[in-house]
């Protein structure tokens, strides 16, 4: 459907909030996209925060910290938050409450099985296409619960009714979508792409956890998300944002790697490793950072 | 912003049913579209029908029928209807109530005084750019007046303070809008443009009204859209759907020409005269419509 991950913030509450009396939800807040959800949710019914108040989020708390409603209308999470760099490992399994889940930033990168969901939704921008459209897979049981005043081209029921053609389409983006998918099929399809992904990661967490700290990353081992890679350099065990800058222009004089500043909300580098990053293109950035590296002692 | 029209037709009155306290708006409903953008207010307000009731709607009723409501929040139209092919060619006055007008289908392909609206919107693939965003104007003091539910996304006031980057935008979409924006300027802006489509459109409606009613249109003659001319073609005085098919497949065999087909609503012929369709295209269709005539004889 048109919009991105935004428009669905406001389309699950307004399908899905309604589903049980209590009009309440479950939020699973990792990072700035949950919260973001949840924020917005909020307009449409209570939202309720699965996880412990935490001021400083390097990973997911075990789910024995847990709070859910067994009565909630939906659980809501996000599978991968980009900002921080956390990703679930696992599918969260709630009982009988139907699972929304925005993998807006690892659709497409490995398999998933979608019977586990009530709803899952992504926005084109990463690993399917041009923004302006989201993938949007509900159970066909979930729809028809809309909430009075929820706008036409949000309401799920409608769109499936009309078979996603109730509004005239992003048609464009569609068709390079298309593309995409045809280019995924040849590349051996989401398996043989989970394992490069697998493998990028991999190389890539590995040379900043050999670096004696000079790269640093903060999340916990188990939650590090696989597009996102965050990390921090440290001079003589303290941060030094002189070097993270130094490391961003040089990346890009030596290399025309570009786009490794973090998000001004947190600072550090990123890399961003979705599909269409290669293993030499990650190959290329190990080399830049052990050759920064041994330049700066 | 993402969305097309349909989107619109919900946030428009998301954002303005509010700015009296009657929670009531005129709407000029003149065809599909209006009618479409009427039944979808309701959901938000009181939605009050400023024209009489007419079940075949061929022109726009006299200002003298209208029964516009001074106490309403806005008033609202749709300025070319592309399914009958009904266009307005004045802006409506409506003293101190802000006039919201859906442009949809003609913006760009004409001159505009736009301090005469008070917000005026247009999905982009007829003469803008491909499907998937809308161009909205608004008075910013229309702005801050959005219903307590109002997606943020569909919110005209968060849209305006973030420079219409509140979320990702539809990059690809608006790139290729620009590119039509130089060739715009490149052919002398939308006062040549709109010279272009006047003739256009009188070249077609001459060849009707010359065609000894063999063509013939239903629209008042001020009223007639220069983006969508719809006709029917009879025989001996009597309408025939059979030479209507005959028409299309034979305009698209011996001139490739396409879409001919009027709505399926309403049937016949519809010819759409975009920007992008040239004076000479035009000279061609003409050609056929006399080449086919006679040979009926």
């Amino acid at each position: 459907m048109q919009g991105g991950a935004n428009a669905q913030f406001s389309a699950v509450p307004m399908n899905l909030m309604n589903l049980k009396e209590k009009n309440s939800a479950d939020y699973i807040v990792t990072g700035y996209w949950s919260q973001k959800a949840a924020e917005e949710a909020k307009k449409y019914g209570n939202v309720n925060l699965v996880l412990p108040k935490s001021s400083n989020l390097n990973g997911i708390p075990s789910k024995s910290e847990w709070n859910l409603d067994p009565n909630a209308s939906y659980v809501y999470y996000c599978c991968n938050e980009t900002i921080s760099g956390i990703e679930f490992n696992y599918v969260p399994e709630c009982g009988d409450v139907p699972l929304v889940c925005d993998a807006s930033s690892n659709f497409l990168s490995k398999l998933l099985d979608i019977n586990k969901f009530g709803c899952i939704f992504a926005s084109a921008q990463k690993n399917v296409g041009p923004a302006g459209l989201a993938v949007v897979i509900i159970r066909e049981d979930l729809l028809g619960h809309q909430l009075s005043y929820t706008p036409s081209v949000f309401d799920y029921k409608i769109l499936a009714k009309n078979n996603s053609l109730y509004n005239t389409p992003p048609t464009y983006g569609i068709y390079i979508s298309g593309l995409v998918f045809d280019w995924l099929k040849s590349k051996g399809g989401l398996e043989s792409i989970q394992a490069a992904n697998q493998r990028k990661a991999l190389l890539l967490y590995e040379t900043i956890d050999s670096s004696n700290e000079f790269y640093s990353s903060a999340i916990q081992k188990e939650n590090r998300s696989r597009m996102n890679i965050t990390f921090r350099i440290k001079k003589d065990g303290v941060l030094n944002e002189d070097l993270e800058k130094k490391f961003i222009s040089e990346a890009d004089k030596r290399y025309s790697m570009r786009e490794l500043k973090g998000h001004r909300s947190v600072g550090g580098i990123r890399v961003s490793l979705y599909n269409a990053i290669t293993e030499d293109h990650v190959k290329t950035l190990v080399k830049f950072m052990k050759e920064f590296q041994l330049e700066q002692l």
